[in-house]
Protein backbone atom coordinates (compact mmCIF):
# COMPACT_ATOMS: atom_id res chain seq x y z
CA UNK A 1 0.00 0.00 0.00
CA UNK A 2 1.28 3.11 -0.93
CA UNK A 3 -0.49 5.43 1.05
CA UNK A 4 -4.22 5.61 3.30
CA UNK A 5 -6.15 7.89 4.90
CA UNK A 6 -9.49 7.47 7.46
CA UNK A 7 -11.45 10.21 7.05
CA UNK A 8 -9.55 12.18 5.35
CA UNK A 9 -6.34 12.17 7.90
CA UNK A 10 -3.71 9.71 6.98
CA UNK A 11 -4.14 6.98 8.99
CA UNK A 12 -2.88 3.36 9.36
CA UNK A 13 -5.48 1.62 11.46
CA UNK A 14 -8.89 1.64 12.44
CA UNK A 15 -10.91 1.53 15.57
CA UNK A 16 -11.52 -2.03 16.59
CA UNK A 17 -15.44 -1.58 16.53
CA UNK A 18 -16.00 -0.28 13.15
CA UNK A 19 -19.14 -2.52 11.45
CA UNK A 20 -17.18 -2.89 8.28
CA UNK A 21 -14.39 -5.38 10.42
CA UNK A 22 -17.15 -7.12 12.21
CA UNK A 23 -20.42 -7.39 9.74
CA UNK A 24 -18.90 -6.35 6.31
CA UNK A 25 -20.90 -3.61 6.74
CA UNK A 26 -20.24 -1.09 4.19
CA UNK A 27 -19.29 -0.89 0.29
CA UNK A 28 -16.11 -0.50 -1.85
CA UNK A 29 -14.72 0.70 -5.07
CA UNK A 30 -11.26 -0.06 -6.90
CA UNK A 31 -10.77 3.05 -8.90
CA UNK A 32 -7.62 3.02 -11.40
CA UNK A 33 -5.88 6.07 -11.78
CA UNK A 34 -3.46 6.87 -14.29
CA UNK A 35 -1.03 9.89 -14.75
CA UNK A 36 -3.01 11.88 -11.28
CA UNK A 37 -6.55 11.07 -12.72
CA UNK A 38 -9.47 8.75 -11.16
CA UNK A 39 -10.80 6.81 -14.48
CA UNK A 40 -14.68 6.73 -14.50
CA UNK A 41 -14.83 8.59 -10.93
CA UNK A 42 -18.34 9.55 -11.51
CA UNK A 43 -19.35 6.04 -12.64
CA UNK A 44 -17.80 4.43 -9.09
CA UNK A 45 -19.59 7.71 -7.04
CA UNK A 46 -22.50 7.09 -8.48
CA UNK A 47 -22.60 2.84 -8.06
CA UNK A 48 -21.69 3.90 -4.23
CA UNK A 49 -24.53 6.10 -3.97
CA UNK A 50 -26.77 3.55 -5.01
CA UNK A 51 -24.85 1.13 -2.17
CA UNK A 52 -25.29 3.37 -0.07
CA UNK A 53 -29.35 3.54 -0.47
CA UNK A 54 -29.58 -0.03 -0.62
CA UNK A 55 -27.66 -0.31 2.41
CA UNK A 56 -29.52 2.27 4.21
CA UNK A 57 -25.98 4.12 4.99
CA UNK A 58 -25.83 8.23 4.99
CA UNK A 59 -24.10 9.17 1.33
CA UNK A 60 -21.00 10.75 2.12
CA UNK A 61 -20.35 14.17 0.50
CA UNK A 62 -19.54 13.01 -2.88
CA UNK A 63 -17.22 16.46 -3.72
CA UNK A 64 -15.12 14.92 -0.08
CA UNK A 65 -14.77 11.11 -1.67
CA UNK A 66 -14.31 13.46 -5.06
CA UNK A 67 -11.02 15.24 -3.71
CA UNK A 68 -9.95 12.21 -1.06
CA UNK A 69 -9.88 10.13 -4.40
CA UNK A 70 -7.91 12.29 -6.87
CA UNK A 71 -5.23 13.09 -3.86
CA UNK A 72 -4.89 9.05 -3.76
CA UNK A 73 -5.02 9.36 -7.26
CA UNK A 74 -1.37 11.20 -7.31
CA UNK A 75 0.43 8.70 -4.68
CA UNK A 76 1.99 7.45 -8.42
CA UNK A 77 1.72 7.23 -12.27
CA UNK A 78 -0.65 4.42 -11.88
CA UNK A 79 -2.31 3.66 -9.02
CA UNK A 80 -5.63 1.69 -7.64
CA UNK A 81 -7.22 3.76 -5.25
CA UNK A 82 -9.56 1.51 -3.63
CA UNK A 83 -12.64 3.80 -1.65
CA UNK A 84 -14.10 1.83 1.11
CA UNK A 85 -17.20 3.62 3.32
CA UNK A 86 -18.27 1.77 6.60
CA UNK A 87 -21.56 2.06 8.53
CA UNK A 88 -18.68 3.67 10.70
CA UNK A 89 -18.15 2.66 14.84
CA UNK A 90 -20.65 0.60 16.24
CA UNK A 91 -23.21 2.15 18.69
CA UNK A 92 -24.57 -0.89 20.07
CA UNK A 93 -23.13 -4.34 20.48
CA UNK A 94 -25.16 -6.36 17.73
CA UNK A 95 -26.28 -6.48 14.12
CA UNK A 96 -28.61 -4.05 14.35
CA UNK A 97 -27.98 -0.40 13.33
CA UNK A 98 -29.17 2.26 15.33
CA UNK A 99 -29.71 4.77 11.73
CA UNK A 100 -27.31 7.20 14.02
CA UNK A 101 -23.42 5.71 13.12
CA UNK A 102 -21.60 8.05 11.02
CA UNK A 103 -20.03 6.24 8.04
CA UNK A 104 -16.81 6.20 7.94
CA UNK A 105 -14.36 6.94 4.74
CA UNK A 106 -11.06 5.01 3.92
CA UNK A 107 -8.85 5.33 1.05
CA UNK A 108 -5.80 3.36 0.18
CA UNK A 109 -3.84 3.88 -2.69
CA UNK A 110 -2.06 0.68 -4.13
CA UNK A 111 0.78 0.97 -7.01
CA UNK A 112 -0.88 -0.09 -10.31
CA UNK A 113 2.16 -2.04 -12.20
CA UNK A 114 1.06 -2.53 -15.68
CA UNK A 115 -1.71 0.35 -15.99
CA UNK A 116 -4.50 0.79 -17.72
CA UNK A 117 -2.51 0.26 -21.03
CA UNK A 118 -0.65 -3.27 -19.55
CA UNK A 119 -0.15 -6.22 -21.91
CA UNK A 120 -1.12 -9.44 -20.57
CA UNK A 121 -1.84 -12.47 -21.98
CA UNK A 122 -5.23 -13.47 -22.21
CA UNK A 123 -6.89 -15.47 -20.03
CA UNK A 124 -7.30 -19.25 -19.16
CA UNK A 125 -10.49 -19.45 -17.43
CA UNK A 126 -13.14 -22.31 -16.47
CA UNK A 127 -16.38 -23.03 -14.16
CA UNK A 128 -16.10 -22.66 -10.96
CA UNK A 129 -16.63 -25.60 -9.30
CA UNK A 130 -17.01 -23.67 -5.99
CA UNK A 131 -20.82 -22.96 -5.23
CA UNK A 132 -22.00 -19.94 -4.08
CA UNK A 133 -24.38 -19.60 -1.62
CA UNK A 134 -25.54 -22.01 1.30
CA UNK A 135 -23.10 -24.87 0.39
CA UNK A 136 -20.49 -22.93 0.88
CA UNK A 137 -20.67 -20.87 3.76
CA UNK A 138 -23.61 -22.31 5.69
CA UNK A 139 -23.04 -23.23 9.35
CA UNK A 140 -19.93 -21.29 9.79
CA UNK A 141 -19.82 -17.94 11.88
CA UNK A 142 -18.10 -15.94 9.15
CA UNK A 143 -17.80 -12.54 9.27
CA UNK A 144 -19.89 -11.93 5.97
CA UNK A 145 -23.03 -10.73 7.77
CA UNK A 146 -24.71 -8.13 5.85
CA UNK A 147 -28.04 -10.08 5.64
CA UNK A 148 -28.40 -10.55 9.11
CA UNK A 149 -27.48 -6.64 9.73
CA UNK A 150 -30.75 -5.50 6.92
CA UNK A 151 -32.70 -8.55 8.87
CA UNK A 152 -32.30 -6.64 11.60
CA UNK A 153 -33.27 -3.34 10.38
CA UNK A 154 -36.52 -4.96 9.09
CA UNK A 155 -37.33 -6.59 12.61
CA UNK A 156 -36.57 -2.83 14.08
CA UNK A 157 -38.90 -1.26 11.49
CA UNK A 158 -41.62 -3.97 11.87
CA UNK A 159 -41.29 -3.47 15.75
CA UNK A 160 -40.54 -7.42 16.33
CA UNK A 161 -38.08 -9.10 18.21
CA UNK A 162 -36.83 -10.99 15.67
CA UNK A 163 -37.66 -12.00 11.74
CA UNK A 164 -37.17 -15.69 9.86
CA UNK A 165 -35.52 -16.29 7.22
CA UNK A 166 -35.84 -18.67 4.51
CA UNK A 167 -32.95 -20.20 1.81
CA UNK A 168 -34.11 -20.48 -1.91
CA UNK A 169 -35.51 -23.39 -1.75
CA UNK A 170 -38.70 -21.92 0.75
CA UNK A 171 -37.14 -23.83 3.98
CA UNK A 172 -36.53 -22.04 7.14
CA UNK A 173 -33.10 -21.38 8.02
CA UNK A 174 -33.60 -19.50 11.41
CA UNK A 175 -33.84 -16.18 12.67
CA UNK A 176 -31.81 -12.67 11.95
CA UNK A 177 -29.76 -13.55 14.97
CA UNK A 178 -31.35 -16.96 16.45
CA UNK A 179 -31.64 -20.32 15.62
CA UNK A 180 -35.46 -21.92 15.22
CA UNK A 181 -36.63 -24.74 16.94
CA UNK A 182 -40.35 -25.70 16.81
CA UNK A 183 -43.01 -28.26 18.60
CA UNK A 184 -43.97 -30.25 15.54
CA UNK A 185 -46.13 -33.51 16.56
CA UNK A 186 -44.73 -34.02 19.83
CA UNK A 187 -41.47 -33.52 18.79
CA UNK A 188 -38.71 -30.45 19.29
CA UNK A 189 -37.14 -30.03 15.64
CA UNK A 190 -35.02 -27.54 13.97
CA UNK A 191 -33.91 -26.81 10.38
CA UNK A 192 -30.74 -29.35 9.72
CA UNK A 193 -27.09 -27.61 10.65
CA UNK A 194 -26.74 -27.51 7.04
CA UNK A 195 -29.88 -25.23 6.38
CA UNK A 196 -29.22 -23.27 9.45
CA UNK A 197 -27.65 -19.43 8.80
CA UNK A 198 -25.43 -20.38 11.71
CA UNK A 199 -25.03 -23.82 13.46
CA UNK A 200 -25.19 -22.47 16.96
CA UNK A 201 -23.52 -23.69 19.78
CA UNK A 202 -27.06 -23.19 21.87
CA UNK A 203 -28.57 -25.27 19.47
CA UNK A 204 -26.54 -28.19 19.97
CA UNK A 205 -26.33 -27.72 23.52
CA UNK A 206 -30.37 -27.80 23.71
CA UNK A 207 -30.88 -31.22 20.86
CA UNK A 208 -28.94 -32.49 23.43
CA UNK A 209 -30.55 -31.06 27.18
CA UNK A 210 -33.93 -31.71 25.46
CA UNK A 211 -33.19 -35.58 24.61
CA UNK A 212 -32.01 -36.21 28.28
CA UNK A 213 -34.97 -34.68 29.63
CA UNK A 214 -36.64 -37.61 27.35
CA UNK A 215 -38.23 -35.12 24.58
CA UNK A 216 -37.97 -36.78 21.20
CA UNK A 217 -35.74 -34.23 18.93
CA UNK A 218 -35.06 -34.02 15.04
CA UNK A 219 -33.78 -31.97 12.22
CA UNK A 220 -35.99 -31.56 9.84
CA UNK A 221 -36.32 -29.33 7.01
CA UNK A 222 -38.92 -26.68 7.82
CA UNK A 223 -41.76 -24.37 5.80
CA UNK A 224 -42.80 -21.52 7.51
CA UNK A 225 -46.56 -22.84 7.59
CA UNK A 226 -44.67 -25.21 9.71
CA UNK A 227 -43.69 -22.55 12.15
CA UNK A 228 -47.42 -20.81 11.76
CA UNK A 229 -49.33 -24.61 12.73
CA UNK A 230 -46.55 -25.57 15.67
CA UNK A 231 -47.51 -26.15 19.37
CA UNK A 232 -44.48 -23.96 20.45
CA UNK A 233 -41.69 -22.21 19.08
CA UNK A 234 -38.61 -20.95 20.66
CA UNK A 235 -35.73 -18.86 19.50
CA UNK A 236 -31.84 -19.73 20.84
CA UNK A 237 -28.56 -18.00 21.26
CA UNK A 238 -25.88 -17.10 23.14
CA UNK A 239 -27.37 -13.57 24.38
CA UNK A 240 -30.71 -15.09 25.14
CA UNK A 241 -30.55 -18.41 25.77
CA UNK A 242 -34.18 -20.08 24.87
CA UNK A 243 -36.35 -17.61 24.27
CA UNK A 244 -40.14 -18.74 23.84
CA UNK A 245 -42.20 -17.22 20.78
CA UNK A 246 -44.98 -15.13 21.76
CA UNK A 247 -46.59 -14.66 18.29
CA UNK A 248 -45.39 -15.67 14.82
CA UNK A 249 -46.90 -12.98 12.52
CA UNK A 250 -50.80 -13.57 12.87
CA UNK A 251 -50.33 -16.56 14.92
CA UNK A 252 -50.38 -16.53 19.19
CA UNK A 253 -48.71 -18.99 21.22
CA UNK A 254 -49.48 -19.10 25.22
CA UNK A 255 -46.95 -20.11 27.23
CA UNK A 256 -45.79 -23.45 27.21
CA UNK A 257 -44.53 -26.30 29.85
CA UNK A 258 -41.35 -27.21 28.70
CA UNK A 259 -40.09 -23.45 28.66
CA UNK A 260 -38.76 -23.64 32.60
CA UNK A 261 -37.57 -26.97 31.87
CA UNK A 262 -35.70 -26.96 28.82
CA UNK A 263 -34.42 -23.14 30.12
CA UNK A 264 -33.53 -25.39 33.86
CA UNK A 265 -31.67 -27.67 31.84
CA UNK A 266 -29.95 -25.27 29.77
CA UNK A 267 -28.73 -24.12 32.58
CA UNK A 268 -27.75 -27.13 34.43
CA UNK A 269 -25.52 -27.86 30.87
CA UNK A 270 -23.72 -24.84 31.43
CA UNK A 271 -22.48 -25.54 35.06
CA UNK A 272 -21.35 -29.10 33.86
CA UNK A 273 -19.38 -27.55 31.13
CA UNK A 274 -17.60 -25.67 33.62
CA UNK B 1 -16.49 -2.18 25.10
CA UNK B 2 -14.86 -2.89 28.15
CA UNK B 3 -11.86 -3.56 26.69
CA UNK B 4 -10.00 -5.24 23.64
CA UNK B 5 -7.39 -7.00 22.74
CA UNK B 6 -5.61 -7.74 19.46
CA UNK B 7 -3.34 -10.63 19.17
CA UNK B 8 -2.95 -10.62 23.23
CA UNK B 9 -2.13 -7.15 23.60
CA UNK B 10 -4.40 -4.61 24.96
CA UNK B 11 -5.48 -3.23 21.83
CA UNK B 12 -8.45 -0.27 20.05
CA UNK B 13 -7.29 -0.46 16.67
CA UNK B 14 -6.80 -2.78 14.18
CA UNK B 15 -4.80 -2.13 11.26
CA UNK B 16 -6.29 -0.78 7.38
CA UNK B 17 -4.65 -3.71 5.96
CA UNK B 18 -6.74 -6.28 7.71
CA UNK B 19 -8.75 -8.91 5.33
CA UNK B 20 -11.16 -8.98 7.93
CA UNK B 21 -12.18 -5.66 7.30
CA UNK B 22 -11.34 -5.45 3.15
CA UNK B 23 -13.54 -8.44 2.86
CA UNK B 24 -14.94 -9.99 5.95
CA UNK B 25 -12.54 -12.54 5.42
CA UNK B 26 -12.50 -13.76 8.78
CA UNK B 27 -14.73 -15.70 11.34
CA UNK B 28 -16.21 -15.13 15.00
CA UNK B 29 -17.79 -16.02 18.55
CA UNK B 30 -19.44 -14.53 20.52
CA UNK B 31 -19.28 -16.35 24.21
CA UNK B 32 -21.33 -15.67 27.13
CA UNK B 33 -19.60 -15.46 30.41
CA UNK B 34 -20.49 -15.11 33.95
CA UNK B 35 -18.80 -14.92 37.49
CA UNK B 36 -15.64 -14.33 35.11
CA UNK B 37 -16.57 -18.77 33.30
CA UNK B 38 -16.74 -19.03 29.27
CA UNK B 39 -19.82 -20.79 28.90
CA UNK B 40 -19.74 -23.53 26.12
CA UNK B 41 -15.83 -22.61 25.78
CA UNK B 42 -15.42 -25.90 23.87
CA UNK B 43 -18.16 -25.91 21.66
CA UNK B 44 -17.32 -22.43 20.52
CA UNK B 45 -13.65 -23.37 19.74
CA UNK B 46 -14.40 -26.60 17.97
CA UNK B 47 -16.71 -24.31 15.45
CA UNK B 48 -14.37 -21.36 15.04
CA UNK B 49 -11.44 -24.32 14.11
CA UNK B 50 -14.73 -26.25 11.71
CA UNK B 51 -14.64 -22.36 10.60
CA UNK B 52 -10.51 -21.77 9.64
CA UNK B 53 -10.83 -25.33 8.26
CA UNK B 54 -13.53 -24.70 5.73
CA UNK B 55 -11.83 -21.02 4.97
CA UNK B 56 -8.21 -22.40 4.18
CA UNK B 57 -7.45 -20.17 7.13
CA UNK B 58 -4.55 -21.58 9.65
CA UNK B 59 -6.39 -22.37 12.78
CA UNK B 60 -4.62 -19.98 15.65
CA UNK B 61 -3.41 -22.05 19.01
CA UNK B 62 -6.47 -23.33 21.10
CA UNK B 63 -4.71 -22.78 24.49
CA UNK B 64 -3.90 -19.25 23.39
CA UNK B 65 -7.52 -18.38 22.57
CA UNK B 66 -8.87 -20.13 25.64
CA UNK B 67 -6.65 -18.48 27.92
CA UNK B 68 -7.49 -14.99 25.63
CA UNK B 69 -11.64 -15.98 26.23
CA UNK B 70 -11.10 -16.13 29.61
CA UNK B 71 -9.32 -12.94 30.20
CA UNK B 72 -12.06 -11.35 28.56
CA UNK B 73 -14.37 -13.56 30.59
CA UNK B 74 -13.08 -11.56 33.81
CA UNK B 75 -14.07 -8.17 32.37
CA UNK B 76 -17.38 -7.93 34.45
CA UNK B 77 -19.50 -10.07 36.26
CA UNK B 78 -21.77 -10.74 33.30
CA UNK B 79 -19.45 -10.63 30.01
CA UNK B 80 -20.58 -11.26 26.11
CA UNK B 81 -16.79 -12.21 24.52
CA UNK B 82 -16.56 -11.70 21.07
CA UNK B 83 -13.63 -13.76 19.35
CA UNK B 84 -12.75 -12.94 15.61
CA UNK B 85 -9.88 -14.57 13.70
CA UNK B 86 -9.48 -13.25 10.61
CA UNK B 87 -6.91 -14.48 8.10
CA UNK B 88 -4.65 -11.62 8.92
CA UNK B 89 -2.92 -8.23 7.18
CA UNK B 90 -2.97 -8.64 3.17
CA UNK B 91 0.02 -10.19 1.63
CA UNK B 92 -0.81 -8.60 -2.15
CA UNK B 93 -4.03 -6.49 -3.37
CA UNK B 94 -7.16 -8.32 -4.24
CA UNK B 95 -9.18 -11.23 -3.27
CA UNK B 96 -6.29 -13.71 -3.34
CA UNK B 97 -5.09 -15.05 -0.56
CA UNK B 98 -1.69 -16.49 -0.37
CA UNK B 99 -1.58 -19.14 2.36
CA UNK B 100 1.21 -16.92 4.15
CA UNK B 101 -0.95 -14.75 6.03
CA UNK B 102 -0.67 -14.46 9.77
CA UNK B 103 -4.44 -15.15 11.14
CA UNK B 104 -5.24 -12.42 13.90
CA UNK B 105 -6.67 -12.76 16.89
CA UNK B 106 -9.42 -9.96 17.74
CA UNK B 107 -10.80 -9.97 21.45
CA UNK B 108 -13.41 -7.74 22.47
CA UNK B 109 -15.15 -7.48 25.96
CA UNK B 110 -18.97 -6.36 26.06
CA UNK B 111 -21.35 -5.75 29.17
CA UNK B 112 -24.08 -8.50 29.03
CA UNK B 113 -26.48 -7.05 31.13
CA UNK B 114 -29.06 -9.00 31.79
CA UNK B 115 -26.50 -12.31 32.01
CA UNK B 116 -27.39 -15.99 31.05
CA UNK B 117 -30.32 -15.89 33.59
CA UNK B 118 -32.48 -12.55 32.96
CA UNK B 119 -35.86 -12.26 31.83
CA UNK B 120 -37.46 -11.33 29.16
CA UNK B 121 -41.04 -11.32 27.65
CA UNK B 122 -41.31 -13.78 25.14
CA UNK B 123 -40.62 -12.66 21.65
CA UNK B 124 -42.73 -11.11 18.75
CA UNK B 125 -41.17 -12.94 15.61
CA UNK B 126 -43.10 -13.10 12.28
CA UNK B 127 -41.58 -14.20 8.62
CA UNK B 128 -38.89 -12.07 7.26
CA UNK B 129 -39.91 -9.88 3.89
CA UNK B 130 -35.74 -9.84 3.17
CA UNK B 131 -34.95 -12.67 0.43
CA UNK B 132 -31.19 -13.52 1.32
CA UNK B 133 -29.14 -14.00 -1.44
CA UNK B 134 -29.05 -12.48 -4.68
CA UNK B 135 -31.62 -9.72 -4.63
CA UNK B 136 -30.87 -8.31 -1.51
CA UNK B 137 -26.78 -7.50 -2.76
CA UNK B 138 -26.80 -8.12 -6.32
CA UNK B 139 -24.55 -5.51 -7.84
CA UNK B 140 -23.59 -3.79 -5.44
CA UNK B 141 -20.05 -3.60 -4.26
CA UNK B 142 -20.00 -4.47 -0.52
CA UNK B 143 -17.81 -5.46 1.76
CA UNK B 144 -19.09 -9.53 2.14
CA UNK B 145 -16.41 -11.19 -0.20
CA UNK B 146 -15.49 -14.50 0.81
CA UNK B 147 -17.20 -16.13 -2.13
CA UNK B 148 -15.08 -14.51 -4.22
CA UNK B 149 -11.71 -15.10 -1.85
CA UNK B 150 -12.80 -18.76 -1.93
CA UNK B 151 -13.08 -18.28 -5.77
CA UNK B 152 -9.51 -16.90 -6.24
CA UNK B 153 -8.58 -19.24 -4.50
CA UNK B 154 -10.24 -22.36 -6.19
CA UNK B 155 -8.75 -20.40 -9.69
CA UNK B 156 -4.80 -20.29 -8.10
CA UNK B 157 -4.77 -23.74 -7.10
CA UNK B 158 -6.40 -24.62 -10.51
CA UNK B 159 -3.51 -22.68 -12.40
CA UNK B 160 -6.31 -20.74 -13.77
CA UNK B 161 -6.44 -16.62 -14.27
CA UNK B 162 -10.32 -16.88 -13.78
CA UNK B 163 -13.00 -18.85 -12.40
CA UNK B 164 -16.87 -18.37 -13.76
CA UNK B 165 -19.74 -19.09 -11.26
CA UNK B 166 -23.50 -19.17 -11.55
CA UNK B 167 -26.26 -18.22 -9.56
CA UNK B 168 -28.86 -21.35 -7.79
CA UNK B 169 -30.40 -21.29 -10.97
CA UNK B 170 -27.80 -22.00 -13.24
CA UNK B 171 -27.30 -18.87 -14.75
CA UNK B 172 -23.86 -17.33 -15.11
CA UNK B 173 -23.17 -13.81 -12.22
CA UNK B 174 -19.54 -13.37 -13.83
CA UNK B 175 -15.86 -14.03 -12.82
CA UNK B 176 -14.48 -14.41 -9.18
CA UNK B 177 -12.79 -10.64 -10.28
CA UNK B 178 -14.69 -9.60 -13.55
CA UNK B 179 -17.36 -9.47 -15.24
CA UNK B 180 -17.96 -11.50 -18.22
CA UNK B 181 -18.97 -10.93 -22.49
CA UNK B 182 -19.36 -13.49 -24.76
CA UNK B 183 -19.53 -12.95 -28.32
CA UNK B 184 -22.89 -15.00 -29.57
CA UNK B 185 -24.12 -14.88 -32.63
CA UNK B 186 -23.03 -11.48 -33.28
CA UNK B 187 -23.64 -9.76 -30.88
CA UNK B 188 -21.73 -8.37 -27.74
CA UNK B 189 -23.93 -9.89 -24.46
CA UNK B 190 -23.23 -9.96 -20.82
CA UNK B 191 -25.83 -11.18 -17.71
CA UNK B 192 -28.23 -8.43 -16.70
CA UNK B 193 -27.16 -6.34 -13.62
CA UNK B 194 -29.24 -7.35 -11.66
CA UNK B 195 -27.48 -11.62 -12.57
CA UNK B 196 -24.27 -9.96 -11.83
CA UNK B 197 -22.22 -10.02 -8.55
CA UNK B 198 -20.99 -7.14 -9.24
CA UNK B 199 -22.14 -4.12 -11.71
CA UNK B 200 -18.91 -3.36 -13.20
CA UNK B 201 -17.59 0.08 -14.47
CA UNK B 202 -15.91 -0.97 -17.01
CA UNK B 203 -18.96 -3.16 -17.54
CA UNK B 204 -21.03 -0.24 -18.22
CA UNK B 205 -18.91 1.28 -20.47
CA UNK B 206 -17.99 -1.36 -22.29
CA UNK B 207 -22.05 -1.62 -23.18
CA UNK B 208 -21.47 2.17 -24.48
CA UNK B 209 -18.92 2.11 -26.25
CA UNK B 210 -19.81 -0.87 -28.02
CA UNK B 211 -22.54 0.22 -29.32
CA UNK B 212 -20.74 3.48 -30.92
CA UNK B 213 -18.90 1.10 -32.99
CA UNK B 214 -21.67 -0.02 -34.31
CA UNK B 215 -21.69 -3.24 -32.62
CA UNK B 216 -25.15 -4.93 -31.03
CA UNK B 217 -24.62 -5.64 -27.06
CA UNK B 218 -27.41 -6.77 -25.09
CA UNK B 219 -27.77 -7.92 -21.20
CA UNK B 220 -28.57 -11.95 -21.31
CA UNK B 221 -29.34 -14.18 -18.95
CA UNK B 222 -26.37 -16.80 -20.03
CA UNK B 223 -25.99 -20.73 -18.99
CA UNK B 224 -22.56 -22.17 -18.57
CA UNK B 225 -23.05 -24.27 -22.38
CA UNK B 226 -23.27 -20.71 -24.33
CA UNK B 227 -20.28 -19.54 -23.14
CA UNK B 228 -18.78 -22.63 -23.79
CA UNK B 229 -20.30 -21.74 -27.67
CA UNK B 230 -19.70 -18.68 -27.78
CA UNK B 231 -17.19 -17.31 -30.67
CA UNK B 232 -15.42 -15.32 -28.70
CA UNK B 233 -15.14 -14.47 -24.58
CA UNK B 234 -14.26 -11.31 -22.68
CA UNK B 235 -13.57 -10.06 -18.54
CA UNK B 236 -13.43 -7.17 -17.67
CA UNK B 237 -12.92 -4.70 -14.39
CA UNK B 238 -10.94 -1.94 -13.67
CA UNK B 239 -7.31 -3.03 -12.91
CA UNK B 240 -7.33 -5.66 -16.25
CA UNK B 241 -9.59 -3.55 -18.54
CA UNK B 242 -10.90 -5.75 -21.43
CA UNK B 243 -9.20 -8.92 -21.12
CA UNK B 244 -9.40 -11.44 -23.62
CA UNK B 245 -10.28 -15.35 -22.99
CA UNK B 246 -7.75 -17.76 -24.49
CA UNK B 247 -9.49 -20.49 -23.01
CA UNK B 248 -12.80 -21.86 -21.14
CA UNK B 249 -12.25 -25.11 -19.84
CA UNK B 250 -11.15 -27.32 -23.38
CA UNK B 251 -12.65 -24.76 -25.74
CA UNK B 252 -9.74 -22.50 -27.07
CA UNK B 253 -10.59 -19.24 -28.14
CA UNK B 254 -7.89 -17.88 -31.20
CA UNK B 255 -7.32 -14.01 -30.82
CA UNK B 256 -10.70 -11.97 -32.07
CA UNK B 257 -10.75 -8.66 -34.06
CA UNK B 258 -13.03 -6.84 -31.39
CA UNK B 259 -9.92 -6.82 -28.80
CA UNK B 260 -7.96 -4.62 -29.95
CA UNK B 261 -11.00 -1.76 -31.22
CA UNK B 262 -12.57 -2.36 -28.10
CA UNK B 263 -9.42 -2.00 -26.40
CA UNK B 264 -8.92 1.70 -28.51
CA UNK B 265 -12.79 2.49 -27.32
CA UNK B 266 -12.50 2.17 -23.59
CA UNK B 267 -9.04 3.85 -23.58
CA UNK B 268 -10.98 7.11 -25.23
CA UNK B 269 -13.95 6.75 -23.38
CA UNK B 270 -11.23 7.06 -20.41
CA UNK B 271 -9.79 10.23 -22.08
CA UNK B 272 -12.96 11.69 -22.23
CA UNK B 273 -14.23 11.01 -19.21
CA UNK B 274 -11.75 12.84 -17.42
Amino acid sequence: MLAAWVDGAPASTISLDDRGLHYGDGLFETIGASGGHARFLEAHLARLMRGCAALSIPAPDTALLRFEVQRAAAAAAHVLVKLIVTRGAALERGYAFTGGEVPRRIVCAYLWPEGPDGERAPARAAMAELRTGRPLLAGIKHLNRLEQVMARQEARQRDLDEVILCNDEGFVTGGSMTNVFALVDGRLVTPPAGQCAVAGVVRAQLLGTAGRLGITTGELSLAPQVLQSAQALWLTNVRVGLWPVASFGQRVFAAHEWTPRLQGALRDAAMEAL
